[in-house]
């Protein structure tokens, strides 16, 4: 299957299965679960998930066993954007082109959804995610929090990462590159791959976080409005160092593809049929 | 042992190994870390933790096993603490007689910790709960999330429970209820008890936790400023409703032992020894 044809139709699978991960409308509080809803089905990439199904395949699982791990993943990333939004953290009033949670459903219910988006993935992987879930959970669990992406946001609003590149290096891996690399891990794992092809996939993730992250800031500063779904330049409004501004477009493109061709060669040696994964990495827009 | 003794006892216990359940200072931002441990060291009662321990012994397990279980617990209650207090959400400057989290580390931090503290307990039950880690992992996950703690608290800022007595018992059995029964269900849990002492155990706590509540809900308005640690009567300047002020103090005191004495009941018939548990539940101040 082509990338993009593999794109679209992971991503329609998943969008058509996800509604069955949430909380039964007749346990919970309407507003909170509309909360939920509104960010969880906000038209993301499903970029997470995505890189889920690729990694399971590549080593023989099936999207059907990766879907519960992908499903509460998901969940993970959008608790974290919607509390990223929030004028205390980043102060973002649009996402994806719509107002943030917090602009419609007001702050309080907005923090309130993303702990529960938050404590619905365990559950999703408790319940779900069958003999993978204890795994999944530690995986998750570490990928997600103080030493994972929420220590990467404590150092982001703390300022760490202002003209350094290596405290920016490590504040990415640490916000974006812990749940890609989760991602990556989460469906190994899911198809009972081994310790080898988890160490494999694993740089892998590595490389490909960062080339997202960089092709992340480019598009910050050269897209419009439009484009983004919100103010362009807003990182460096923000008086944020990205790799564009702290090395220049064309030196920050190089980097990128740097990455990308390292991550690659990550998947050469492994047991598996890792094209899809490889041609996801390629089809970065940088 | 008697009620008190055990008490202080489990408490020091508690408090002596909690700060192993915490990330490691290298892996952790500094800043994120002392937000966490602020909180979780702010001098709270572990009512929970007891609770848990007073189960487990019960059964016949040990508060050696309980441990990692009580510790994930009570970091999801000091969690909902931090997020309770927020501007957007309870609005307290004070919990426990010193400024609140948000107060000393900033709005996004205390938000940060709270999601933190969060995760962390689940990592806590998928490494150190043993063979009852999955099953825990379930249980606090159903309890903390949307159709527990959280649909609680969503219904609170919702202004859910105001006037209606049947509502108020809704909001209270999911915003502290739930927790509560989960500390009493994990410890039956990491003692390996069979169905019919949770259901049983199940039904004390139901009984237990709302006569906790009522029991604060009276402690709110009657003890000064300084015996709650925050201001006194802030529920009703709030213009919430109260077990309190909807049937008055003396009819609440009186639904108050009446559920204690549901709660006692439910124990009697039960495999195990739970004089301790009803101990506790008798030694509400009402």
């Amino acid at each position: 299957m082509e990338v993009q044809e593999y794109l679209e139709a992971r991503r329609e699978f998943f969008n058509s299965r996800l509604p069955g991960y949430l909380p039964s409308p007749e346990d919970c509080p309407p507003v909170l679960l509309r909360a939920m809803e509104y960010s969880l089905f906000a038209g993301g990439k499903r970029l997470r998930p995505i890189l889920l199904f690729a990694a399971a395949e590549g080593c023989g699982g099936s999207r059907e066993k990766a879907l519960p791990l992908a499903a509460a993943l998901e969940m993970v990333h959008t608790y974290s954007l919607i509390h990223d939004d929030l004028p205390a953290m980043d102060d973002d009033d649009f996402r994806r082109g719509r107002p943030s949670c917090h602009k419609v459903f007001g702050e309080g219910m907005a923090i309130l959804a993303g702990d529960a988006l938050l404590t619905q993935a365990f559950l999703v992987l408790a319940r779900e995610a069958g003999e993978a879930g204890p795994r999944a959970g530690e995986e998750l669990a570490l990928a997600a929090g103080p030493v994972g992406m929420v220590a990467g946001q404590a150092l982001d609003i703390s300022g760490a990462g202002a003209g350094n590149p290596e405290a920016l290096r490590r504040l990415h891996a640490l916000k974006t590159g812990a749940l890609i690399q989760a991602a990556v891990r989460l469906g190994a794992m899911s198809a009972g791959a081994g310790e080898e092809t988890l160490a494999g996939l694993t740089e892998f993730a590595r490389a490909y976080g960062l080339a997202y992250q960089i092709a992340d800031d480019i598009r910050d500063v050269t897209k419009t409005r439009q484009e983004l779904g919100k103010s362009p330049g807003s990182d460096v409004k923000k008086g944020k160092s990205t790799y564009a501004s702290l090395f220049g477009l064309e030196k920050a493109r190089a980097l990128a593809l740097e990455e990308i061709s390292r991550g690659e060669k990550a998947l050469v040696a492994l047991a598996g049929d890792f094209s899809l994964l490889a041609g996801l990495a390629r089809s970065l827009k940088i």
